[in-house]
């Protein structure tokens, strides 16, 4: 029997220690398969078009595992691949660099750095920024210290987030399906959120794209938070109601959205959301930098090879 | 006898508990002070400008005390009040506001928040900020987490910033004129800076007016620093060298600026320094929000009623 056969994408620098008897296998993510690497028996996805991954999906008849290099799995799982493939997420990789954009978007919105970038642009000294700043977040959201902060999607990402929030004074609640406490912060249910929403400064996304999560940010999510409060997406885009989002924007509803995800992506040109007003937007660079990937494919490709559990396996 | 009168400006919300004996007046920071308000013996001040002060300076004969509400002491100490006045600054005052908002330009110089909000004005998807970003900060600096952070002016200010760089994973070195170990961080001397320079991301400036400090942050030091490194300055405009930083970032020496402070405030709209590429510019609105102003009032009061030494006094 020969080697098992990987194939590693040549899109992210990657160098793991794999065991004897693996074969690792670079490719191309923008162009079709070589006839010598399609009877691979596992392949590593990283940013791969969905396309391209349908393509992929009818020329790897031997495929048994896919390692993902990202945390969310929704277009892998709508590839095609076969039903007996494992495929698991890049869960863990990513939960420093998102978690580093979320803040960087929580303390944008605090201190409107899309007004000052403006201001730039325009050679104006943009004195409503400047001194006789409020003293709390009461009318307009503009400190971290004190700020009721709240993370729906509380897992790797959200708990980092905490983490960093929690030092600067910020009053942390996660939403996850159980309530209760997770990693020293309270938790509550999405039923319990319109309780806490009036109350909240900052309602900061987390949500995996799944049936369950579609557009759960709405319109009632927008009614009820506080006029001047944040809506922070590091999520995925189906999980907001985007056109109430845009509609709440315009009205001043809510204090503003700072958004790294949306839909579609990419945003195009013609979109009613880059005029939306109070709008900060990143195209999806939260995550984008897999750290720690060589370690989570060894450590798999050993499970694989001796038919243990793989780490991050779909359920 | 009568009461000592304390004059508290009405440019911020202000109800400090004051002792009996002691009569609070309030004065508008931008008419002459009244003739009833003259015979004073303390004045608050915050944010009056240099041609009001002067006139205070003539018009308050029997000042003693004066009680800043800013960090930076440079305009008072110019103002022409008598030697005989002591003052107060309002050290600590703003520790946490302009902690945060340093913090808050890291992040958006980590993840260039100022091309992601000129791509939204062209409706444009930054491409360039989105997947396959550097795993490390070796040729961009993108990542809190391994960054080497350098603060320049390590004071309440600069250790409040280290304690919420420091959970993200940041390595500090602070920068102050003892070298030592202050507040569980590494300090080393201004003339050892030179030595860690080209190995530094980040170089954060809390330094306060000086003359010592004129014009500290020079050619010389975007010499010494990587071409990847950010400057971000939220202490003073006159200690860095504007012009050799104009200079720096045309000729790509570092990686970028982001500034709260320059000179001169406000930015004339035929600055130069609007121009200059990488920079992210802020209208000198880090601080602008006295935290725990009343209290600091509160207990100087009594300190001066009773001839105990004042918190914060100039030395």
């Amino acid at each position: 029997m020969g080697d098992v056969k990987i194939l590693l994408p040549t899109n992210v620098p990657l160098d793991p220690v794999l065991p004897d008897g693996v074969e690792a296998v670079p490719y191309d993510t923008r162009a079709p398969l070589p006839e010598a690497s399609r009877d691979a028996e596992a392949i590593v996805l990283w940013a791969s078009s969905p396309t391209w991954m349908a393509q992929a999906a009818r020329d790897l008849p031997n495929l048994r595992w896919i390692q993902s290099l990202s945390a969310g799995m929704d277009a892998i799982v709508e590839a095609g691949f076969g039903e007996d493939v494992v495929m698991c997420s890049g869960n863990g990789l990513h939960d420093v660099p998102v978690a580093e954009h979320a803040l960087g978007l929580i303390l944008a919105a605090a201190r409107r750095l899309d007004v000052a970038v403006r201001a730039v642009d325009d050679h104006r000294w943009a004195r409503e920024l400047g001194v006789n700043q409020p003293l709390d977040n009461a009318g307009r959201f503009s400190l971290i210290s004190g700020a009721n902060v709240v993370i729906w999607g509380f897992g790797g990402i959200g708990q980092r987030l905490a983490g960093y929030l929690r030092p600067m004074g910020a009053k942390i609640v996660g939403v996850a399906t159980r309530a209760g406490e997770r990693g020293g912060y309270p938790v509550i249910t999405p039923a319990e959120l319109p309780g806490i929403l009036p109350h909240t400064d900052v309602l900061v996304n987390i949500l995996p794209a799944t049936p369950a999560t579609t557009a759960a940010v709405s319109a009632s999510t927008f009614e009820a938070m506080a006029d001047h409060a944040w809506l922070v997406n590091v999520g995925r885009g189906a999980t907001v109601d985007q056109e109430a989002l845009i509609a709440a924007l315009h009205a001043g509803r809510i204090g503003g959205a700072a958004l790294d995800v949306m839909t579609p992506e990419p945003l195009p040109s013609d979109s009613p959301l880059w005029d939306a007003p109070n709008l900060i937007l990143t195209p999806h660079s939260a995550g984008g930098r897999p750290l720690g990937a060589d370690d989570l494919i060894a450590a798999n490709t050993r499970a694989f090879l001796e038919g243990r559990p793989l780490r991050n396996a779909l359920g």
